[in-house]
C-alpha cells in the first residue's frame, strides 16, 4: 500500500474522495477524503484543509460538513485527514477525549504516545506533497479551518506557517489548551509536564510569544455545551486584541457544538477562505 | 410514550429534530426527523416528505442530504421517516434488501410481516397528523420525494393521493418493483404470489391502471450500479410517455447511487417542489 484510492463517487460536478496510505510519519496506515471540484483540464486549484474534531474520523465532515456545493462553486479543493493513529498496535485510552481520535496535532513526546501520534508531522509535512502529487492542487494556494479540536489544530498551524496559510478560520474552536481540561490532560499527556512545551501548540500562547496572521474568522454557538468550560474565545479575542490581529469572532445564537452547526456556516468561512486564496 | 424529542439543534436558522413515538400502525416505536425552517411566528409551511431507500433509517438523509439550506431558503418543512418498523420482536431477514430496513412502503399481508410492516399506513395515515399536530405545518400543501426504495415509495403514494402531494420527484427510483428483482423479492414476500395485488404497489402499473399527477421530476446517474437491473428508468418514461404525464427524467453523467449524488440534485428537487407548492 503506497497509495490507495478506497472509493470516488460523483459529487456537485466534481470528485469526492476517500484515501489511504502508509504513513511514515505515524507508523501506520492513515485515511483522509479529497473533494476535487469540476475543473478545466490542467487547472491547478487552491486546497483548503480541514481539520476534525474530539472522536471524528475524515468521515464525519466528509459526510455532514455541507461543504462541497460551495467548494464546486467557489474552485476549491477540500481535504479532510484523519485525527488520529488508529490500529490495534497503537496506543489508545478508553476516553472519547484522549488517544486514538484525539490526536490534538501534536507531536507525542512521551510514551506510550510518542511513537504513533505524530499528526503535527503528519499534517504539515507528511499529507501536502501526497495531495500535491496526487491532485491537481496549487500548493501555493492554501488556507486551513477546522472545528473543536481540530479548530485548535487549524489555528496552531496556521500562526506557526502562515506563509503557507494564506487564510485560517475555525468552529468552535479550542483556543487555548493549556487552560481548559481537554487541553490540560491532551498537552500533558503527549507533551508531558514541561508547561513551556505547550506554548507552541497553543493558540493564544503562540500568539502572546509573537506569532501573527493577517486575519483570523471564528464562529462560536452560543448553545455550545462545551463554550464555557473548554472554549472560551473571550482569551482568542483578547490575546487579538493585545496583538492587532484582525479577528473577526462571531458568537451565533442558539446554536450548539454539532456538524448542523458547522454545516450552517460552512459556505460562509469557505468563501472567505476563497476571497484570500484568489 | 406519546411523541418524544430526541434531540434538537439549529441549523440554517431552523431547527433540525428527531422524535420517536409508539406507532399504532406498525406496532413499534418509531423514529423520523422533521427539519423546520426559519419562519414567521405562527406561518403554516409547506410539508416535503422525503422516503429513504434500502438500508437506511431517518439519519441517512438527516445526515447526508444536504437539503437544510435549500428548505431554509424556500421554507419548507421536511420530514423523514423509517423505512420499517424495528425491533427484536419484529421479523427480520439476513438481507439487505428485505425485512427490517426494506419496509417498501407498503401494508405487509403475509406472515411473519403482516403484524409490523405497514408503512403505508404509518406514512400516509399515522404520521402525518402527527406531524400536523407537532409542527407549524400546513397540511394543505404537502409533497413527497424519494431516494431507490424510498423513490418507489414516492412514486407510489404520489400517484395514489394526488389530491395531498401537489408535488412527486425521486432520485434512481425503482419504478417497476414488479419486474425487478428487488421489488419481486419484496412484494412477493410482503404481498404474497397474487400478483394482482402489485400493482398498486409498482408505479409503472398504477400509470397504466390510470393513476395521474400533474408532473414528475426524475434524476438517475448514468453510473448507478443498480440502473440496469433494479430500476429501469425507460420503463417509467414509456408509461408516463403513453399516459400524458409530464415526466422530466434527467440522466446525470457520472453519478451512482449514493447520497453524494442525491445532494448533489437536492436543491434542484426542492426548488422545484417549492414552485408547486405556492
Amino acid at each position: 500500500m503506497t497509495f490507495e484510492t478506497l472509493s470516488t463517487a460523483r459529487a456537485y460536478g466534481g470528485t469526492q474522495g476517500v484515501y489511504r496510505h502508509q504513513s511514515t510519519a505515524t507508523g501506520t496506515p492513515m485515511t483522509f477524503s479529497v473533494y476535487v471540484p469540476p475543473h478545466d483540464e490542467g487547472a491547478r486549484l487552491p486546497v483548503v484543509w480541514y481539520l476534525s474534531g474530539l472522536t471524528c474520523t475524515h468521515a464525519n465532515v466528509t459526510d455532514k460538513g455541507d461543504y462541497r456545493r460551495a467548494c464546486a462553486e467557489l474552485g476549491l479543493i477540500f481535504v479532510a485527514p484523519d485525527t488520529s493513529p488508529r490500529g490495534e498496535d497503537v496506543a489508545d485510552d478508553p476516553a472519547y477525549d484522549f488517544g486514538q481520535g484525539a490526536g490534538f496535532y501534536v507531536d507525542a513526546m512521551q510514551a506510550p504516545w510518542a511513537p504513533h501520534f505524530r499528526m503535527w508531522s503528519y499534517v504539515t509535512e507528511e499529507l501536502p506533497p501526497l495531495i500535491a502529487a496526487h491532485f491537481p492542487a496549487d500548493m501555493a494556494r492554501q488556507s486551513i479551518m477546522g472545528h473543536s479540536m481540530g479548530g485548535h489544530g487549524a489555528l496552531t498551524i496556521g500562526l506557526t506557517l502562515p506563509e503557507r496559510f494564506r487564510a485560517v478560520s475555525a468552529f468552535a474552536p479550542i483556543v487555548a489548551p493549556s487552560r481548559v481540561p481537554w487541553g490540560e490532560k491532551a498537552l500533558g499527556g503527549y507533551l508531558g509536564d514541561d508547561r513551556a512545551a505547550w506554548r507552541r501548540h497553543d493558540a493564544v500562547s503562540l500568539i502572546e510569544d509573537g506569532a501573527r496572521v493577517p486575519a483570523l474568522l471564528v464562529d462560536q454557538g452560543d448553545a455550545d455545551q462545551f463554550l464555557e468550560e473548554q472554549l472560551k474565545p473571550h482569551l482568542l479575542a483578547e490575546a487579538c486584541a493585545a496583538a492587532g490581529i484582525d479577528l473577526t469572532l462571531r458568537m451565533q445564537p442558539g446554536y450548539d457544538h454539532s456538524y448542523y452547526f458547522i454545516a450552517t456556516f460552512m459556505a460562509d468561512h469557505l468563501a472567505w477562505h476563497a476571497e484570500r486564496l484568489k
